[in-house]
Protein backbone atom coordinates (compact mmCIF):
# COMPACT_ATOMS: atom_id res chain seq x y z
CA UNK A 1 0.00 0.00 0.00
CA UNK A 2 0.85 3.47 -0.60
CA UNK A 3 0.77 7.01 0.60
CA UNK A 4 1.15 10.66 -1.19
CA UNK A 5 1.38 13.37 1.37
CA UNK A 6 1.64 17.05 0.20
CA UNK A 7 3.29 19.34 2.60
CA UNK A 8 2.63 23.37 2.07
CA UNK A 9 2.88 26.22 3.44
CA UNK A 10 -0.34 28.14 4.69
CA UNK A 11 -1.75 30.18 2.00
CA UNK A 12 -0.75 33.01 4.69
CA UNK A 13 2.83 32.47 4.79
CA UNK A 14 4.98 34.41 2.53
CA UNK A 15 7.18 31.36 0.36
CA UNK A 16 10.16 33.68 -0.86
CA UNK A 17 11.32 30.26 -3.03
CA UNK A 18 8.07 30.39 -4.84
CA UNK A 19 8.74 34.02 -5.41
CA UNK A 20 12.22 33.87 -6.53
CA UNK A 21 11.62 30.69 -8.89
CA UNK A 22 8.33 32.98 -10.52
CA UNK A 23 11.02 35.80 -10.76
CA UNK A 24 13.08 33.41 -12.21
CA UNK A 25 10.85 32.47 -15.08
CA UNK A 26 9.67 35.97 -15.68
CA UNK A 27 12.83 36.54 -16.70
CA UNK A 28 13.30 33.43 -18.84
CA UNK A 29 10.48 35.02 -20.45
CA UNK A 30 7.82 32.97 -18.75
CA UNK A 31 5.55 35.86 -17.81
CA UNK A 32 2.52 33.96 -17.97
CA UNK A 33 3.47 32.37 -14.49
CA UNK A 34 2.01 34.95 -12.52
CA UNK A 35 2.53 32.77 -9.01
CA UNK A 36 4.44 29.86 -7.57
CA UNK A 37 4.18 27.87 -4.66
CA UNK A 38 6.59 25.54 -3.79
CA UNK A 39 5.92 22.48 -1.51
CA UNK A 40 7.12 19.17 -0.61
CA UNK A 41 5.69 15.61 -1.59
CA UNK A 42 6.16 12.17 -0.07
CA UNK A 43 5.46 9.04 -1.14
CA UNK A 44 5.26 6.03 1.55
CA UNK A 45 5.60 2.66 1.06
CA UNK A 46 3.51 1.09 4.12
CA UNK A 47 3.01 -2.76 4.76
CA UNK A 48 0.90 -4.61 6.89
CA UNK A 49 -1.93 -2.34 7.49
CA UNK A 50 -5.68 -2.04 6.61
CA UNK A 51 -6.66 0.58 4.74
CA UNK A 52 -8.11 2.01 7.68
CA UNK A 53 -5.67 1.65 9.56
CA UNK A 54 -3.29 3.32 7.05
CA UNK A 55 -5.64 6.17 6.88
CA UNK A 56 -4.84 7.13 10.64
CA UNK A 57 -1.61 6.36 10.70
CA UNK A 58 -0.48 8.43 7.44
CA UNK A 59 -2.56 11.50 9.55
CA UNK A 60 -0.73 11.23 12.33
CA UNK A 61 2.69 10.72 10.68
CA UNK A 62 1.69 13.72 8.11
CA UNK A 63 0.58 15.40 11.01
CA UNK A 64 3.14 14.98 13.76
CA UNK A 65 6.25 14.27 12.00
CA UNK A 66 6.34 16.12 8.36
CA UNK A 67 4.26 19.12 8.73
CA UNK A 68 4.94 22.15 10.98
CA UNK A 69 1.53 23.01 12.04
CA UNK A 70 2.67 26.75 12.99
CA UNK A 71 3.07 27.57 9.27
CA UNK A 72 2.83 24.56 6.92
CA UNK A 73 -0.36 22.42 6.22
CA UNK A 74 -1.10 18.89 4.79
CA UNK A 75 -3.06 17.13 2.56
CA UNK A 76 -3.13 12.86 1.92
CA UNK A 77 -4.38 9.98 -0.24
CA UNK A 78 -4.01 6.46 0.43
CA UNK A 79 -3.45 4.01 -3.35
CA UNK A 80 -4.53 0.35 -3.83
CA UNK B 1 -5.01 28.37 -14.88
CA UNK B 2 -3.67 26.59 -12.68
CA UNK B 3 -0.79 23.58 -12.60
CA UNK B 4 0.48 21.29 -10.50
CA UNK B 5 3.70 19.43 -10.86
CA UNK B 6 5.60 17.04 -9.43
CA UNK B 7 9.28 16.80 -9.23
CA UNK B 8 11.13 12.88 -8.02
CA UNK B 9 14.28 11.42 -7.79
CA UNK B 10 14.38 9.20 -10.09
CA UNK B 11 13.23 5.86 -8.90
CA UNK B 12 17.34 4.45 -9.72
CA UNK B 13 18.67 7.09 -7.39
CA UNK B 14 19.14 6.89 -3.77
CA UNK B 15 17.30 9.43 -1.79
CA UNK B 16 18.88 9.55 1.59
CA UNK B 17 16.42 12.47 2.58
CA UNK B 18 13.84 10.09 2.16
CA UNK B 19 15.59 7.25 4.13
CA UNK B 20 16.42 9.58 7.06
CA UNK B 21 12.63 10.13 7.34
CA UNK B 22 11.65 6.76 6.95
CA UNK B 23 14.60 6.12 9.74
CA UNK B 24 13.56 8.62 11.95
CA UNK B 25 9.81 7.48 11.61
CA UNK B 26 11.06 3.99 12.35
CA UNK B 27 12.44 5.11 15.80
CA UNK B 28 9.63 6.77 16.45
CA UNK B 29 7.68 3.40 16.59
CA UNK B 30 5.94 3.62 12.95
CA UNK B 31 7.54 0.33 11.84
CA UNK B 32 5.14 -0.36 8.83
CA UNK B 33 6.54 2.48 6.66
CA UNK B 34 8.80 0.93 4.79
CA UNK B 35 10.42 3.35 2.33
CA UNK B 36 10.39 6.78 2.15
CA UNK B 37 10.76 9.09 -1.06
CA UNK B 38 10.85 13.03 -0.82
CA UNK B 39 9.98 15.00 -3.92
CA UNK B 40 9.30 18.63 -4.53
CA UNK B 41 5.48 19.56 -5.56
CA UNK B 42 5.08 23.50 -7.31
CA UNK B 43 1.86 25.31 -7.98
CA UNK B 44 2.05 27.29 -10.87
CA UNK B 45 -0.87 30.30 -11.68
CA UNK B 46 -0.85 30.90 -15.04
CA UNK B 47 -2.95 34.05 -16.79
CA UNK B 48 -4.21 34.28 -20.22
CA UNK B 49 -3.32 31.06 -21.86
CA UNK B 50 -5.61 28.69 -23.55
CA UNK B 51 -5.02 25.12 -22.05
CA UNK B 52 -2.86 23.92 -25.00
CA UNK B 53 -0.54 26.92 -24.74
CA UNK B 54 -0.21 25.85 -20.87
CA UNK B 55 0.42 22.24 -21.37
CA UNK B 56 3.05 23.19 -23.69
CA UNK B 57 4.82 26.15 -21.36
CA UNK B 58 4.40 24.52 -17.99
CA UNK B 59 6.01 21.35 -20.09
CA UNK B 60 8.89 23.05 -21.07
CA UNK B 61 8.86 24.82 -17.23
CA UNK B 62 9.22 21.46 -15.77
CA UNK B 63 11.66 20.30 -18.21
CA UNK B 64 14.10 22.91 -18.35
CA UNK B 65 13.43 25.07 -15.32
CA UNK B 66 12.10 22.86 -12.64
CA UNK B 67 13.68 19.41 -12.67
CA UNK B 68 17.44 18.05 -13.12
CA UNK B 69 16.88 15.79 -15.63
CA UNK B 70 20.59 14.11 -15.02
CA UNK B 71 18.53 12.79 -11.61
CA UNK B 72 14.99 13.89 -11.57
CA UNK B 73 12.11 13.19 -13.21
CA UNK B 74 8.69 14.83 -13.66
CA UNK B 75 4.56 15.01 -14.33
CA UNK B 76 2.26 17.70 -14.06
CA UNK B 77 -1.26 18.25 -14.58
CA UNK B 78 -3.27 21.32 -15.67
CA UNK B 79 -6.17 22.51 -13.75
CA UNK B 80 -9.55 24.62 -14.15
Amino acid sequence: MKAHVWVMLKSTVLDPQGQTIQRALSSLGYSTVQDVRQGKFFVLALGGLSREEAQTQVARIAKDVLTNPVIEEFRFEILE
